[in-house]
């Protein structure tokens, strides 16, 4: 057996809470459900991400006997809970909206239903499955939206918190719209499309910046993108115009050259006069260095002629906004509907659905949120995924996730398209209301 | 073999760059080192962290024969290279401050020198591995540094990005200075004491408070921390206050109470006031929810009786700048001194060394940025720590980094322990400066 399951990426409180369950005879059914509670300022929706992984940690739910052994070493936990735990699976329901929905707080996007140690247990890996992916896929979707015509490539591996966050950062970007990643384990893991050029290094390591370039091209013939603002943008675009004859003589086409520092616009007019004098008109230019939605904005609106953007540090981070005020909450337990009170973060208790009116166009109007129990005439986006504890559908391909996200987008109201201050109307329904005041009166 | 290294957690480029370096006969020493361009506005100081993990990568790097299929059928690499690549160890050399260094912008805090491709393939994951924990180091560094008499735990995994954010951001909290987390994965990896509260859902799995109290105390009796706010905060400090005698009569101490909610101040000081009437003096008050050096330092002024804090996501996503500017160089190859001058990324080349300067009571003065074959009479903060891809000692045990990083966080000058905006004077060397001016002539 595996010595690490992962399953010990949690909170210390889920295991003693744990205890405290079994010690009480507590197993009855509980519903937890995971949402956003507000947007901060800036941002007007949000894009789920993160299911497929959530759904594989759930399917792979055990303690190893190494995990258990180290449980019973601290010593604070009972034999018997430490029994329970190494029978435990996970053997609930889930339903979920799917990846690429576009969805707004207080609409929860995954809903467990289990027996109340397994949906406790899940809660703190649940969260930042959840919450990573669709931090960044909704980060990177504004990114999308503002650059719609062009190449938009991951480049943040670098800077990204950690292997996951790297890793999972490609894939929720790549979900969004993204035309692809540098981060290889992406290509092999996901079967995202790789991208790259070259580093400064590549250049600073010969002494001759032609030489540098050449050796490049003869190494990835069809993969030609040069970086040219090691020590000067424009002396070395002419440089590349100059190498072009002989690489065109060996069959290698030049694809791009790359630009990843100073005025981005500025250097982007004058190297695409000089590879156009030099007749390559279809070397494009592709820029790094910073980017994300507010810095493309600029760009396009200056009319940089710039063919790709390789975005990285800033989406990978979500660098504005590095967190979603999220949460995994439990709204109903032995049958009976609960909401916590708390100031400034009060919950809807009971098992919920989120139902979408669109207009004549098949433009989003307002969604509204009810219990599963009070069916609306609108689009439901919340499915069930996983019943039993196993999933009820092969997960979706690329196409699919893609298709729905960008779907998703197109549908977007006008003025959250452009990314502006504009709110969406969700509307709590009167039996959600009437439920929140009938629990609060029997607390 | 294991089927995944790790090594293709890595830019496209640098696999593709190696096929370049392979094809041009290019196998001489590199030296690349790692340091941070500049701080952003609000930042005195950094921590050095990561080397920990920097080094086990090193150590370990290695392509097993799934990566090398995989990249074979990807039909970008020369059978040649591939070949290579199979044999490929980590050989070279490193120099590094140790963790919990403070250092400042343009010092280097690791160095690789080792043949060009080994010294290029490992850029993304160095970064990777040591901007992250160098990011919440020095974060969590700043909380410290305002509440040094407070207990200070990691309550961040949930909203860390991913699964290895959230362990070492537990540890780079840990070796800055916090007590401990509530991650029991960094408490079995890597001895990191564990704290751990109990959540909402539990109260609200009860339908009573107090018996919610009560169960939680048993199953947990050495650690007793019942969390207030649910619904009514002091309604709760008073059914704690009443279950005390029971309690103790069991042999059960409460230890705490925790608020997560509300104006946090104030509660905690009509908290106190009932436990404090209710006889429970000893009983301390423990607060969380988005807490950061600045909310910190704002609920100190007030005056706050609270005893504890669980910091999260503020600190394990370093909410307020998520990254830094940072990054690995080629400063010399095959004996020659290099670097790039890139519109506002210019580097000093050469292998460096940089030197402390201290006044009579230990305070920090200046640091000096030199080459390595210039010694200074200042104290040397680069030290070898790998040679030959081989370990030069031991990993320092959690009391001997722990100890260096809070020495280093007493003697820094009292403006930077102040948190203010105050700089610091990094010096560059005029032997630097020279050589710098050299490599521009020449290229």
């Amino acid at each position: 057996m595996n010595p690490a399951s992962g399953v010990l990426l949690t909170d210390l409180y889920q295991l003693t809470m744990l205890q405290g369950y079994h010690d009480a005879g507590m197993d009855d059914t509980a519903v937890f459900e995971f949402f956003v509670r507000r947007l901060r300022p800036g941002r007007g929706f949000l894009m789920a991400a993160g299911l497929e992984q959530a759904l594989e940690f759930l399917e792979q739910l055990c303690f190893t006997s190494a995990e258990l052994e180290w449980l019973a070493s601290t010593r604070r936990f009972s034999p018997a809970l430490l029994a329970a735990l190494e029978k435990l699976r996970f053997t609930g329901d889930v339903h979920a909206m799917p990846e690429g929905t576009v969805f707004f707080p207080d609409e929860p996007i995954l809903r467990v239903t289990a027996p109340i140690a397994e949906a406790q247990l899940v809660e703190t890996r649940l969260i930042n499955l959840l919450h990573f992916q669709t931090l960044i896929a909704s980060k990177a979707a504004r990114t999308v939206l503002t650059a719609p015509e062009k190449l938009l490539v991951d480049f943040g591996l670098r800077r990204a918190h950690g292997a996951e966050a790297g890793l999972l950062a490609a894939r929720a970007s790549y979900l969004a719209g993204f035309s692809g990643t540098s981060t290889v384990l992406a290509g092999q893991r996901f079967g995202i499309p790789l991208y790259g050029t070259m580093a400064h290094s590549f250049i600073q390591a010969h002494d001759d910046e032609s030489l540098a370039f050449e050796h490049f091209a003869h190494a990835q013939p069809d993969n030609v993108v040069l970086l040219i603002d090691t020590w000067d943008t424009e002396a070395a675009a002419r440089k590349v115009v100059a190498l072009a004859p002989r690489l065109a003589a060996a069959g290698i086409h030049i694809q791009g050259v790359r630009i990843d520092s100073g005025d981005l616009a500025g250097h982007a007019r004058q190297v695409r006069a000089i590879l156009d004098r030099g007749g390559l008109h279809d070397t494009v230019i592709f820029a790094s260095g910073d980017l994300d939605e507010t810095v493309l904005r600029d760009l396009l609106a200056a009319g940089a002629p710039i063919d790709g953007f390789g975005v990285g540090t800033k989406v990978d981070t979500s660098g504005d906004q590095p967190w979603l005020d999220c949460a995994y909450k439990l709204q109903e337990y032995a049958g009976r509907a609960r909401r916590k009170r708390s100031e400034g973060k009060a919950t809807w208790p009971g098992r919920k659905q989120v139902y979408r009116y669109f207009d004549a166009q098949g433009r989003m109007l307002r969604d509204v949120v009810t219990l599963e129990s009070d069916p609306q005439s609108g689009e439901p986006l919340l499915a069930p995924v996983m019943r039993g504890g196993k999933r009820l559908a092969i997960s979706p391909s690329w196409d699919e996730i893609r298709r729905h996200a960008s779907d998703n987008l197109t549908r977007l109201p006008e003025p959250l398209r452009r990314l502006g201050e504009a709110s969406y109307p969700v509307e709590i329904s009167p039996a959600l209301l009437a439920l929140a005041a009938q629990v609060d009166q029997h607390s």
